[in-house]
């Protein structure tokens, strides 16, 4: 039950979108465990996964063992040059994710990255360029919310109106470091990306949807490292602010220190401030509750409380829209300009962060 | 149940510290209802309530009718006169409040206000400088940690060492707003002093509290007025990032959008994150609970989950402390610095705000 996020691949009940074969992909780079969720999601939405590419035999084989239907592929180039594949989901190492997502779109195919998924202002430019110039997607799994059932439910209840307007939104995403289990380029900041770009994506992808925001600064952000002295390029916490165009903010915190004793890898929470109520998230657990159950949503407004198990219930319908839009060319599962600004806000967080305050 | 906060005056368990007659207080203005939780958790702790003033006699006759033992007197001067009243407890428009406490610790009494008990610099430059020269106290009631059981619970939690060292604070402090039950002066902003100063003083000063800070700078603060144009003057939302000199951080966010709904006043939470584990206290009510108990302590560390619940155990120790200390001269209640530390940064907050964002 202690596991570290790395490896997060929830089974969903998502209905097949396309036939056998209707929908082809591959896998490229599998540095992060994250591979394993996004491939699962599209398996699950009816893709087909014909290839497997990776550079390191151990990884290929330990994916094949999840995924028997695929094959192990030559080389990088074997997949860039299949015919029959579309789209390449791909978890290489941070700043890797966009030089390689730009050869994948030369190459014909759509790009679905893990999160974040690019580190520079630099590579946001030669990806939105290069978007542009060949008409392929660069899709990101912002896994936090499209790959939680509870955050999927709140949509719904957002939709239909329950909590107003949408005035703010908060997000709590600690992770367990579990440092051993970790490659070296986790430790590497010009690798990874810094902490608000790596795990703090998730908290600016998830807060310009609910907020609807078409656009946001940031206003204020802050790292830190406050207990990890071992791992001078770690940052072990990180905050920002944003304010959206259209009045609505968002304060979120990450951090790599869940305790050993929590049976889930964080207690991500997410709190939607509406105008006539607020919807709180509990994502992985319901701490100090008998089971421990994740994917809880709570529901405060004129009407009283409700409590929604959306565990099981709802399903994760991104994977299926994806396809649909890769097929159709529309964009039903997340717009680019939306990925390309959460990834920007992500960057310009990092980029300008205070770091005031040091405990040790 | 759906009470707006305005009237909280928590019963506790606290022991007598002193004998009847042997501490005598007496209360001085009666604009806010929090006059009832400060008499009644001196009285709890053993204080001899002797006289009551305030200009409107409708406020003085609710007063009685809540302590019979009180006589009303004829003017503020008999009460500032009386050689018998050691401190004088007052909740007068937030504007006044340093004015009334100069006046006070001029006729040599100790001063115990509502929060928050100042709204400018010049008011906190002349409050300090009447206490230096008078040697009475000016203490405030921060009631969101003074007055609730499970904030006085973590307090002993952190003590032990439960959480390791304290990274952070994350306090969410949402009001019923409930308009027509409110004062006028509590829609004009010179009068109540803004959202950050009046409703995030609790906050701050709790901040304050668990980062064991001895200073503190407000790194980013904002307010907003986001579904109430009919009080132009009323900040409907606030929120603020601190960093103490010691390098733990704050985040609050205050707000007047609590619904209809909830069967308490505000859904206030407190989130204190250490190096070892973290603590989350919902204070006023744990919603989509089937009794909607409030003062639940969460504790999550190396050695598991667990849950407290406070109610009704704890008790308010602050009460008898103050007794004491006004007895003693000690600061085992509060130093004087810290309630105006509090005080400086609510000030600062409020008036360095961000305006960004309006939602209509």
């Amino acid at each position: 039950m202690k596991s570290d996020g790395m490896n997060y691949a929830p089974k969903g009940k998502t209905v097949p979108v396309v036939k056998p074969g209707e929908f082809v992909f591959s896998a490229v780079a599998l540095d992060h465990g994250h591979i394993y969720g996004m491939c699962n999601g599209l398996v699950e939405a009816g893709a087909t996964l014909k290839y497997v590419y990776d550079p390191d035999p151990v990884k290929v084989e330990a994916f094949l063992k999840a995924f028997p239907q695929a094959t192990a592929a030559k080389s990088k180039e074997e997949v860039l040059n299949d015919q029959e594949t579309r789209l390449i989901a791909s978890a290489a190492v941070t700043n890797l994710r966009c030089p390689l997502g730009i050869e994948v779109m030369e190459a014909g195919k759509d790009y679905f990255t893990d999160k974040a998924p690019l580190t520079t202002l630099e590579q946001l430019k030669s990806a939105r360029e290069a978007v542009l110039r060949t008409g392929k997607k660069y899709m990101v799994y912002y896994s936090e919310r499209l790959h939680v059932e509870s955050t999927v439910y709140a949509e719904q209840l957002i939709m239909e109106g329950a909590i107003g307007k949408v005035i703010q939104v908060i997000g709590l995403g600690p992770h367990r470091l579990n440092a051993k289990s970790r490659p070296d380029w986790f430790f590497k900041k010009e690798q990874y990306g810094g902490i608000l770009c790596d795990i703090g994506s998730h908290q600016i992808e998830q807060f310009l949807f609910y907020a609807n925001a078409s656009n946001a600064e940031v206003t204020y952000s802050r790292v830190a490292n406050y207990a990890h002295s071992e791992y001078p390029e770690l940052e072990d916490f990180g905050e920002a602010n944003l304010v959206a165009s259209n009045g609505c903010s968002c304060y979120f915190r990450v951090d790599w220190f869940t305790p050993d004793g929590l049976p889930a890898w964080g207690d991500g929470r997410l709190m939607i401030l509406g105008t006539k109520g607020y919807i709180e998230i509990r994502k992985y657990i319901d701490i100090c509750t008998q089971d421990d159950r994740g994917d809880v949503v709570l529901l405060v407004n004129q009407d009283g409380e409700q409590r929604f198990d959306a565990a099981g219930k709802v399903g994760f319908p991104f994977f299926g829209r994806l396809i649909s839009d890769c097929i159709h060319r529309t964009e039903l599962a997340m717009t680019q300009e939306h990925a390309f600004l959460a990834a920007e806000l992500c960057v310009k967080a990092q980029m300008n962060a205070d770091k005031a305050g040091k405990i040790d």
